[in-house]
């Protein structure tokens, strides 16, 4: 909780469910994130919190932007950004959003499949493409794995279709998955495609660049990695693959760089037992899995939640949303605990909510709004 | 897909993706409900599809409403409903919506914690109130066991105290779980709830009421049991535990009401295989898990989907979002199979899509707005 955030929680008492994040915040970690890994273009993922607040900061500090949506590439140029500043991220783009994308000046799209190199052959023409390489994902707490990419022996030949339509075959990309937090994942996908890169280099195709993809971690319950370990594990094997000839590198953050910048303030709805002697309480917030922490999802995402009793006697809880809906529970199998003395009315932040939680948010679910926003 | 759906498809071709609902749908199956329960009450359950023209033609045929939030409760009003027609059925309200609710006139609430029940004493002093009781979920799609419910034990000195605390002890109710697809799941929780109901009236409780829940099912991809079985069964083990001497029934039905009423029309966005011998081919759709298809987690809902190649041969498909979640998945271990003709830009369309959707859709993940709503 940043003290900007801290005043704004005393003086105004917002109604909840909310998220409160402070935009300094997330300067700060663009800043660590730019000088651990200085010599890569920081393209943010924007679907991690696509508030125009952010963009504009991100865009004052010559951020780069990675779009998953014809509608993210607007909000980007919206906010200041240049069409050279963005990436069409998105491997499945619906024809209409590559041809505005590309109408209104964006020149770079990922693929993975010849399916999606040609329609940006017909869509984009002379666009530069980067090709999309499956890679492990394990020790990613949000794995990406099945949806995404193709193989080394698949991207090579379609890389050398890219040349052939008209296409500018500028790079290759992976993703090791979302709140990755072990380096090796990355050192094992530098690696493997790497091999690639030199062997279409060999084969005449005019590679420039490496996109690492994004998946830095954010601390939530449980400690990670401090960024500058991934920034030297990657530099170390980028170094060890390509000597001094490095390729422009391409790094594409979103977690990382709001994630701990905001906070959810939440109130408690109930506190109750499923029997009288049960040891577990159920505590029941106003914002659950489709108020917007959506990556709760099979307890994934694991949120330190702060109370006005912390310090007091705790005991063990399941947590849970407002819904009517029985899948909306937090988490029943992770061991939280909270204090004894929590209480139906009481108020919790949730720390470290700033990333995937506000644009997850159903519509109206139970009747329920989303959350409200507030960017400090 | 009514002839009304089907001529508004063909006339409009609206932008996808969006879902079309016959209202007149939903009022014959309120009367096929109505015909197989007629001893029933029947309570819509709003959440499953809280839009206006859905609630004004319930109100038009004298329908209850079960609410989840004060906010239904509003919707409700809203549409036309008495405040005695609706029932505020979630068991965790926060102290403000039961305050309004009981401001606007509400007088029936459910509860299933001893802190609720205080809750309910205090900020909405004799109000009528229901105990649900956990059965079990057995044969249900969407299970909803662990989070709602108390056991008989509980429930009968919950009962007890309800009179003490100035409340109306009006009822028991229970949930066998949504998209219920067996009969005997009511029968065996009827039995078991009736047990306590004449345990607690010969303690001297008046007792009038047992809510029998929702969770009648709809034809997705597989069959179901036609609604007069269940009808059959419930009234069947109704009589069986109560003789002559029935209490008042309550259902209440949410999906069965609304689901087969409406469809999803949607846009394939990309169709490719993850190499080039895979037999299984990815089908991206311009909506996926978080643009309303929440029910498909876990693959819980199978929806059956047509397209405009069916007849012609067909090969497995995997079907998934177009967001850039790794989550995003629909369908990838349940045997989907879908033409090879299928390709970019056809439209296919999802059926009985009516209940549980539309709220569950994301405001902007990954930018895409949520599903536009026709309802004709």
């Amino acid at each position: 909780m940043t003290p900007k955030i801290a005043r704004f929680l005393r003086e105004q008492q917002p109604a909840t469910p909310c998220l409160i994040l402070d935009v300094d915040r997330v300067e700060d970690n663009f800043r660590a994130l730019r000088r651990t890994l200085p010599l890569a273009r920081i393209y943010y993922a924007v679907k991690a919190n696509p508030a125009p607040q952010i963009l504009e900061r991100l865009v004052g500090l010559s951020s780069f932007f990675d779009a998953a949506s014809f509608e993210e590439v607007a909000a980007c140029l919206a906010a200041g950004a240049s069409p050279d500043a963005i990436s069409f991220g998105n491997t499945i783009k619906k024809v209409s959003a590559i041809r505005q994308a590309h109408e209104r000046g964006v020149t770079l799209f990922a693929f993975d499949s010849i399916e999606e190199l040609e329609k940006l052959a017909k869509h984009a023409p002379g666009a530069s493409v980067y090709c999309r390489i499956l890679v492990e994902n394990e020790g990613a707490d949000w794995p990406l794995s099945r949806k995404f990419g193709t193989t080394v022996e698949n991207a090579k030949s379609l890389m050398l279709r890219a040349g052939q339509l008209g296409l500018d075959p500028y790079g290759l990309s992976f993703h090791v998955g979302s709140q990755q937090t072990t380096t090796r994942a990355y050192e094992v996908a530098i690696a493997k495609v790497a091999m690639l890169f030199t062997d279409l280099t060999n084969a005449g195709v005019n590679l420039r660049m490496m996109n690492l993809g994004g998946g830095f971690p954010v601390r939530y319950r449980d400690d990670v990695p401090d960024i500058d370990r991934f920034g030297d594990a990657i530099m170390t094997a980028m170094v060890e693959h390509f000597g001094n000839n490095l390729p422009e590198m391409f790094i594409e953050p979103g977690r990382f760089v709001v994630g701990d910048a905001g906070l959810v303030s939440a109130e408690v709805v109930l506190v109750c037992r499923r029997e009288p002697n049960d040891p577990v309480r159920w505590v029941y917030l106003d914002i659950g899995r489709f108020g917007g922490l959506a990556e709760t999802e099979g307890e994934a995402i694991r949120y330190r939640i702060v109370t006005e009793h912390d310090g007091g006697k705790t005991g063990p809880v399941a947590i849970a949303g407002p819904t009517c809906d029985g899948a909306d529970i937090l988490y029943e199998k992770s061991n939280y605990r909270l204090p004894m003395a929590l209480t139906c009315g009481d108020r919790v932040e949730l720390l470290s909510t700033g990333a995937y939680v506000t644009t997850y948010a159903s519509q109206r679910f139970n009747g329920f709004a989303p959350l409200a926003e507030y960017y400090l």
